[in-house]
């Protein structure tokens, strides 16, 4: 898959929501200014879930001060205030921000760029240098729906040559409900945050000395990696797609007949080799995957050719938007490209849309939605390929879909030129959206390559390239089932299924034979000199499923004691039974 | 591990079998002097298996000519000719090669560089510049041990600036025997050739666009990867290894640290960002396994941290030196790293001694022989690290190798400056060396790197790191195992164990209903229309172990008809007999 799409915003709700934010921020910018009179503006804009405002302040901000502010916001809420705005010359909006050095700096800036300026009222309380965007009057605004929720320090424009302001995050929504939906749904990420698990779990590290999107697993975070992966890939194979294995590094030239080269800008630069071609390490496997289908005979009789790889990518993301596993500069995707004659598109998306709601079954996703991208019918001359394939194959997309009842979307004129994709949309078990899976037509990689195939009739002909990822890419998705999990992996998942706890130093020889006798089964034993008490909190910290306790009773039985984490209690069981939970 | 080390060559055998090769190529330069008496003569070194000389003739050889020299070349011999040396000066020297005028060429070269000249006369046949290494006279010579082998061209030089000129090659031996074996071995290896066989049996691929040394793997190679490296994480599993998974690329900042950034020059040239750090794609493991340890606090206790990885590296050979799988630019090692306590490394090796018997014996390379390396005794200030684990762990590794009554070499002074090392050499099925395994203890990087460990009384201790490759890299692992099986896999290797042949198309339902029940098998159905004959031979051509052909008959019977890779003739068989016989 040549992209990856980032976590997906949550659905516009619209520009009314906006509207309500961008005027808290006044309310706000009002509030601060009434407490101090002398406070110097920065800029107030809507961000995801709220607005913020930067203030240069004669002293810091306590929490004590955000419940001042909200105070005097919900006031002039009640009062409510019109927003009214005009259009001003340079001269006058000079004037009217008199004393204000931020605004007069901004005024300056947009003079130059020749922007209109415009200033807005609240009442009679507040005007602002603002481009709009706002409530009628401040009835508009719930009063409950809105919180100040952080103070922060930022420099002006964004520069550290510049001043330090304080800035104050606020959260805004609809109601009262929809923001403690959201204070709920936040505090429940924090918690899970896969970062701070990813930690405490041992399960994979940053290290500065490699660089920023780099993670390094250790051994719990490597079996994780490996039973995903492992999952996918048999499950691939039992649906008739077949490995093949590729380098990470590759000449120049592949990248120059694909047309990455020139359009795609997340590649690290080149390694640059006397007297020889330059290397890239590759952003995506697309390329490999064309050459080496290109380099056998291809008849119509063994298409469609169902190849798969899963081998990690490298992309330079910006250092800013890295984030844990879920936004990496390592990729490991679970790639796949299908080589179909355009009659195999359908079944072969079919076999493809089983498969997907499969995985994300066994994974507990199962709110989902589809984005189908489309091309725009009244602009057919951006796109390139047969006339008919898009056709047949944008109502097949279509009609897979709809057969299923999925909830889906069109999204007309969202194809890309080479052909028509279809996007899943995940909710966690937090209500957040995630977009995982894509599959992606293409008949322009195989014009690019050259690549064919013998028709019934001896004639050369251009296969359609499927391009597919159902995990997306194991760093993210991992990132996303240790937040969806809250670290609490179903046993099937767990690097650890069983951690097995002798009560003393001389239950250790009976603990080591149950432990064979889980043959098969990821066992730890609980050896450090601690008491009961602590290695079983020490277990139910590093969550693992199931805690097995063996004492005299349980020697005597034959039997362990059996926790599950969370709490269940199963009592006395044989190694058998242990066994059969496990699986 | 910092190093694969190639091909061993054939052990010396002293430098008698060199003067004989080097005396064969002034036989072969008089032979074609005195067929052509104006032939200028290039040079004639000893190489391995013989010798070459390299000549300007008015007209092309042909195996005729070869011939006619060897003719030539065996009547010198039975003339008991002597070989004599003497120093001349520049003058005398170009007196005495007048008229040839490479040798000029080579006079003044070497006395530019103040070289001393000498001259070897054979009998009065023949003399040559050259620097010597000869027979006392040419009954030394074993007149059924050589042969001239071939013809090809040759730049003077090596440049194709200059003249082409023809070389003869000649192999060399000691008497009639070695010569035979050579020739059968050679002649073994060709068919067995794994560039050959690879694209045969559609396991790899080389690609310009993606450069040499850089093998892309078909469904089959994937699958025989795959089989090769989980045989290799299951057993180092089931000892108490635990996998890790690391990045293929860092910042430099990590080889600064290790030292590799100065001294290992197989790196490929950094990717040069902007306002950020340089970064590298990795020639080897170790650095980022000891960042990992290093990211954790450890406890005598937990010691020996046991970490593998399965990575694929990438190390800039020189192009003229890559061949097929055995020596390429992307190479896979199973790569592990131990940090032990100095009293566990003698366990710790124990059982990677018995790890590698058990994976050779897997394998059937049964004929094999240690190099142990060790300290030059008298060179003691060249080593880094504490003396006593130095004695001790050399000591250790020689008692351990003993023991098991292993043949074995010592080789003094021939440790790396950081530690002791053991390196495996294998004999393959037509006899060839290989040296796979290695070894290698290492008091270097814990101390580069400032790794530790909390020993038993509070104290911070360094750990000793033992590097460790069974295979060497998967690649060359492959290319070996494809030599030494012929590409005839044994059916737990074999991508495609059974492959069912229905005599005719009505059988085809049944032959689905076979692959069915032999459910975790590798199973290929021969769908093509062909007659039967075509279709056997076609399977025996893929080498496939088995072979099991169903007709009306075998539909009656509910078994298949097996046959063997081979010829090997089962007759009828039941499912499950097949199954028992591939397992």
């Amino acid at each position: 898959m040549s992209k990856i799409v980032s976590m997906a915003s949550e659905q516009s709700t619209g520009g009314r929501i906006e509207n309500i934010r961008h005027s808290l921020a006044h309310l706000l910018a009002a509030a601060v200014l009434k407490k101090y009179p002398k406070a110097k503006l920065g800029i107030g804009p809507v961000i995801e879930n709220g607005f913020y405002y930067d203030f240069d302040l004669p002293e810091p901000l306590t929490p004590e001060d955000l419940k001042d502010f909200e105070r005097e916001m919900r006031k002039m809420i009640g009062a409510k205030l019109l927003f009214s705005g005009e259009e001003v010359t340079a001269a006058v909006a000079t004037k009217r921000m008199k004393g204000q050095k931020y605004k007069l700096e901004l005024i300056k800036d947009f003079s130059k760029e020749d922007q209109k300026l415009t200033i807005y009222k609240t009442g009679d309380v507040f005007e602002d240098l603002c481009r709009g965007g706002h409530v009628a009057d401040t009835s508009e605004i719930n009063a409950e729906g809105f919180k100040l929720d952080s103070i922060a320090g930022a420099y002006w424009k964004g520069s550290e040559k510049n001043p330090q302001l304080q800035r104050i995050y606020g959260l805004a929504f609809a109601n009262k409900n929809e923001l403690e939906a959201f204070l709920k749904m936040r505090e429940e990420a924090q918690k899970r945050d896969h970062r701070k698990l990813g930690k405490e779990l041992q399960l994979f590290e940053l290290v500065d000395e490699v660089g920023p999107g780099l993670p390094l697993f250790y051994p719990k975070g490597a079996i994780l990696r490996r039973i995903v992966e492992n999952y996918i890939t048999e499950l691939q194979e039992s649906r008739g797609y077949q490995p093949i294995w590729i380098p990470h590094i590759t000449k120049g030239e592949l990248y120059k007949i694909s047309g990455h080269l020139d359009k795609y800008d997340a590649m690290y630069p080149p390694m640059k080799l006397k007297d020889e071609a330059d290397y890239y390490i590759k952003p995506m496997n697309c390329p490999h995957f064309m050459m080496l289908y290109k380099a056998q005979q291809h008849s119509y009789k063994e298409l469609p050719v169902r190849w798969t790889c899963t081998t990690t990518n490298y992309r330079h993301e910006k250092s800013g938007e890295l984030s844990g596993l879920t936004r990496v500069r390592s990729l490991t995707q679970d790639d796949c490209h299908v080589f179909a004659r355009p009659d195999q598109i359908e079944p072969e998306i079919n076999v493809m849309l089983d498969m997907i709601e499969e995985v994300y079954k066994k994974f507990g996703f199962n709110n989902f939605w589809v984005r189908i991208s489309t091309r725009d019918p009244k602009n057919k001359d951006k796109y390139i390929g047969d006339e008919k394939v898009w056709q047949e194959s944008e109502e097949a997309l279509t009609r897979l879909i709809q057969k299923r009842g999925w909830k889906h979307e069109i999204g007309v004129g969202e194809a890309a030129f080479y052909g028509p994709k279809l996007d899943f949309i995940f909710k966690d078990v937090i209500g957040r959206d995630w977009q995982l899976s894509t599959i992606q037509l293409d008949m322009n990689l195989p014009k690019r390559f050259d690549l064919e195939y013998t028709d019934t009739d001896g004639s050369k002909k251009a296969p359609v390239v499927i391009h597919r990822a159902i995990l997306g890419s194991t760093e993210r998705f991992l990132g996303i089932l240790i937040e969806h999990y809250g670290g609490a992996f179903p046993a099937w998942l767990a690097p650890v299924q069983v951690k097995i706890i002798p009560i003393s130093e001389k239950h250790m020889a009976y603990a080591e034979k149950i432990k064979k006798e889980l043959v098969g089964c990821r066992v730890e034993i609980a050896s450090e000199n601690e008491t009961l008490g602590k290695k079983i909190r020490s277990a139910e910290k590093e969550k693992v499923p199931f805690l097995a306790i063996v004492g005299d009773k349980e020697m005597e039985s034959g039997e362990v004691s059996l926790r599950e984490h969370g709490g269940k209690d199963h009592g006395s069981v044989s190694v058998e039974k242990l066994k059969s939970l496990i699986k």
